[in-house]
């Protein structure tokens, strides 16, 4: 009886990151009928994203269908499509191609990143979410390279090879550590007309210190690290304008001028816009970047049959705790509505309000440096990469993924190679990175 | 005196494919002066693009920057910059950040593909040449599969699961039985509404046979290879017209409409432009397909300081045998041209002319099944899929590449897991996919 109201039970899951895949999963292994709606058909592991911009890994590294993933739970239904509206009476999600009836929703459709009211800098300024985004930077980096071997002008030259990171989170500080780490060990025989120890990588970050999230003792292990790798760390320094030949920063010393071709996004995110929509329909509220607050179960105000899990929820958890916007804390939430969604349909009583076990932060900076504010203790130095190397590679959800990824840091890490740094595009937009250049006529190389 | 004289010399290589990358590594291991021009900073194995095409392999896995190759030769250049001109009789090269002066000049800019005068189906029939064109038929095939898991109407779902592949050389059998594999084995169990079995995989051939450049017996083996993995291969058989929503076909039988979502063309190659530009300049004749007819050495008829090789060459060598547009020809003739030259600076006698080292011909079939052509035997079957892969291993240029490529087939051929399925690009083009739909409202999934 309780089997088949599990069965007959449909779970609509919309988003298939971290937090709707492990959902997914575990309701997939409890027997439930579930489908499970992403715009894109694959799962990304975003904390490697930068090493996909670095040239490091390369994107089938990290990112594998959810349908792959799910393939063993034959009631459960993977489907490329956006939300767009949910009915909450009728208990009707609308999405692209049509509209489904659920018993019980999840909504996990995470953060995007965001410009502070600067939309017209996300033309000159990738930030880190997607695919698209990683191969965008990797472009970027690399053609601004390639530009700077072939430019006569030492000015031009000069923007070319200067690098502005915006943000000191740990996005910003490993995007930076591996920038630094291109530019001062991987490929210092790569190039003949310039020295890539001569690039400039600046990380630019508004508040007092970088990783905010991080023990004071780390954080300047973290900035010793960066400036070993040439890195020039500008905190209290705040990104005013962004355009395809400049940056202007404002801090106490004053307003600063950076020429440069290259800046990247790591500074803000916001809460995607289906939560909007959801709160809109089925009542409730949003905090101030657009999450949706949530119950101690993760369900909505008023509706214990709507969930909402992730970077997207807002919730400070049973111990008092502001569950962060990480990787675990969306896999554990993902674990922990299917636990309670099993207990209501076979009558067991609800479990316990949810609990983030927090095991730690790391930040990796170049190659071997990393820093880690585990919970038990604190590590920097090639330790704290060692860990942090485990982790990651243990999370990465796919056997065969997690063989390659072992395979190339292994090889990377003896031989210093580089994994994919193929400067790929429509022509057009490299012809845009090349109009950046000046007009004037080129001289004789 | 002559040592001086080998490194004064300035080679200029334009193309940084099998020929002028290997070129380029034995003139930089005798101490030339070289400088490499490519308008990609990568070189690609082309012959794997096809693995990317259908989410085995990941771009990374098969391209590799060309500095990276050459790091080690300090008198090496790498530009990424595109040929447009040249001047013979100052021994001059225009390229789009300046000119360069060369006292040897060696093209090798291969072919691109080519329509029959059809440039109008370029949009709806991607080709097999670069890394985006992989990309944006991995996009089409799986976006495909998307498509039809929610897709309501049975006509559009039949085209939307319709696979055309237009050429039956080996790009084309190959292309089609990684298809035919995709769907009638490696996605068997991830979809719910469609079985991937029903799709429809054609391989569409002008001439009478598939693989005309292979023995009778391999070319019947690997039809019933084909056939065994679903592909319905049709001979004698011409494509007339290609839009966004059909291909026709004229045969002996008649015209015949077939209505489909995804044309992949591998029909025809036509050689590069630069060819035409260096005839017109420096003399020589050119063939139907464009390419340079050269001298028993390489060079070009009354230059001996200019070599053609590789694709762009038309050479029938000191056998009587034409050298074919294939990489091992290629590579060989980069290094040929590297001796000649090496000889001639160093005051040694010229080498016998070029004779095109033959180690046969291979395609592979699906995940294990491969004919061979080769020397001294011709193989099929399994044993035929394990020598086209320790062969292909083997000429992947770097070591890094080797071993993921290994890792990776190992665990592919015990696990039938999967590389990488992504669906990316930009929203524009996921949207003009989509658009291909029928504008009728869809229905309740």
């Amino acid at each position: 009886m309780s089997q088949s109201a599990v069965g007959e039970h449909h779970v609509v899951i919309v988003g298939g990151g971290f937090g709707g895949l492990n959902a997914a999963k575990a309701l997939g292994k409890a027997g439930c009928r579930v489908t499970l709606l992403d715009k894109r058909n694959f799962q990304l592991f975003q904390p490697l994203l930068y090493q996909v911009a670095t040239g490091s890994l390369t994107t089938g590294d990290i990112a594998i269908p959810q349908r792959v993933v799910l393939r063993k739970y034959p009631k459960v239904q993977c489907l490329t499509s956006t939300a767009y509206d949910v009915d909450p009476v009728a208990r009707k999600l609308v999405h692209e191609f049509g509209e489904l009836r659920y018993d019980t929703l999840i909504v996990a459709t995470g953060v995007k990143h965001h410009y502070f009211g600067h939309d017209e800098w996300r033309e000159f300024a990738p930030g880190m979410k997607t695919v698209e985004h990683a191969i965008e930077i990797r472009r970027k980096i690399f053609g601004a390279f390639e530009l700077a071997e072939v430019e006569q002008d030492p000015e031009v030259r000069k923007a070319l090879m200067t690098f502005v990171v915006a943000g000191g989170g740990p996005t910003g500080v490993e995007l930076a550590g591996a920038l630094g780490e291109l530019a001062h060990k991987t490929m210092v025989k790569d190039f003949r007309a310039i020295d890539p120890r001569e690039a400039r990588v600046l990380l630019v970050e508004g508040t007092a210190e970088i990783l905010p999230a991080f023990a004071p003792k780390l954080r300047v292990a973290a900035k010793r690290h960066l400036e070993e790798l040439g890195v020039t760390v500008l905190t209290g320094t705040r990104v005013e304008h962004v355009d395809a030949g400049q940056v202007r920063t404002r801090s106490d010393a004053g307003v600063q001028t950076i020429p440069t071709r290259t800046v990247l996004w790591a500074a803000g995110v916001t809460a995607s816009m289906f939560g909007r929509i959801l709160v809109e329909k089925a009542g409730g509220a949003l905090d101030r970047t657009g999450r949706v607050q949530v119950e101690a179960d993760c369900s909505l105000v008023g509706h214990p049959e709507i969930f909402v899990i992730g970077d997207l929820a807002r919730l400070t958890d049973a111990a008092g705790v502001e569950v962060p916007g990480l990787a675990p804390a969306a896999i554990q939430q993902g674990q922990f509505v299917a636990k309670v969604l099993r207990h209501r349909l076979t009558g067991k009583a609800a479990p316990k309000p949810f609990r983030y076990f927090d095991m730690g932060t790391m930040a990796v900076i170049g190659m071997n440096k990393a820093v880690g504010d585990l919970k038990f203790m604190k590590v920097s130095g090639i330790i704290g990469w060692f860990m942090w190397a485990f982790v990651h590679i243990m999370a990465l959800i796919d056997g065969a993924q997690r063989v390659r990824v072992f395979v190339l840091w292994s090889w990377k890490y003896f031989t210093r190679k580089i994994g994919d740094r193929l400067v790929t595009g429509a022509p057009t937009k490299t012809r845009e990175l090349r109009a950046a250049r000046p007009a004037a006529p080129s001289a004789s190389v």
